[in-house]
């Protein structure tokens, strides 16, 4: 049983939030957003949420080792066009010893476009899980 | 609750199977597929299992219109590297009125590397919903 | 015989630039960004300066026909790497009487990176070509 | 100047030729391919040459060193759409002492589709470039 809060619809729920300007690249054949396209905006404010917290991907890499994608999960409620600007919320949601769960919103010009959650583990240069690093654990309990 | 069926890791337990190599631009820094890059091989697989199944996509969107997809949602077990054959496993999983689930294994060199499952809604050219077609509904029952 | 000018190593002759972050999806196991994902960037940045000059490409999409990309040429110098800040400059380099060539430069940590063009054609809603509008004339001249 | 041939339009002047089907994810909002997805059909087909010619680009990385992508150039002639089955024909066209150059043809129902050429630099693990192996060479002598 997931155990996780499921994302939340309130962007006021979540500790992050950052811009994405849909690329022409991304639409597909139906006019709209691809469904796989999703995954890079979320990757892509995890990084930025890490360098807000004072934690940067490319340092955390050397130091920390690699976070490695265990399970994504995304609900597409309204769809994305070329050139909205949309808004990712993000929180980390819940912890394990060796993992990780993040939530997020997606809105668009005040519409709910999307919820979504990836878990992550924790793993050394070997590709050895590892315990999660403390402030991962204090930034979960906050 | 969610009462589709759990994806099975016994490939005997598909409909449809699918081949598909892995491109070095699907590959990511980690040395792995980026894990975005899935979810364009399981709508390969649809889109050969519909040819198969003697509905091809291209038809089905003149004649009955799309398919949206509502959830998408990866479990990854095992990486996937550049150059990999991995075959994608499919069965139609579950239907309601209006959509259907559709369950995946992904395997590699006899190693299990992933399950998942889309869902996805029947509409119409104006976006709306539409009740499944009887043929979809016939393929669930098998 | 190609009369427009070569693209220029001097930020100094561009008109416009535009600043973009490496996605981590963007790289390939080679740990450098894939020479395929150059092109979006060149895109994007060929969007942003539509909306600079006063034309949203949604905006010409629906008034005066899509733009289709007739050529497109990279040269890679330099690699390019995860959570990199790179830099296009654009200009408007050409124009015949139905299609316009656009020059680029990727600069990223004071180092060049790329140099690019791409040549389009406009054309109408049925895909004719037609007529460059007098406002891209008018940009090439200056 | 460049004295590489440029590319045939002839199929039957190519050395190789492999098929490629049209993903829904490679199409945009103007319900063609985008035009960045082509290098990535290049690419898989350098790949299965070298597998046919038995230098599979795996083995290649790991005894001879990576083959970086100095320049790439596509001409777009017709557009591709969802599900067309595509024919990227290629040939080795020139060397020099460290580069080698490989033309493309790209059809679809009889009909050609795009030229293209990419130049490539041989380098070592250390990413310096290196000469030619002996086999480039007299497979361009052919």
């Amino acid at each position: 049983m997931r155990s996780t809060p499921e994302p939340s619809l309130l962007p006021s729920e979540y500790a992050f939030s950052h811009h994405i300007r849909v690329r022409f690249s991304e639409t597909d054949a139906m006019g709209i957003v691809h469904h796989s396209r999703y995954l890079p905006y979320l990757e892509e404010t995890r990084v930025e949420y890490l360098r807000f917290i004072g934690q940067s991907y490319a340092d955390s890499r050397e130091s920390l080792g690699d976070s490695a994608v265990l399970e994504a999960n995304v609900k597409y409620r309204q769809p994305l066009k070329f050139d909205d600007l949309l808004t990712v919320h993000l929180i980390l949601a819940a912890t394990t010893g060796a993992t990780f769960t993040i939530n997020y919103l997606i809105t668009a010009n005040d519409n709910i476009i999307s919820t979504a959650y990836t878990q992550h583990a924790y793993i050394n240069a070997q590709g050895r899980p590892q315990r999660l690093p403390a402030w991962i654990k204090e930034l979960a309990a906050q």
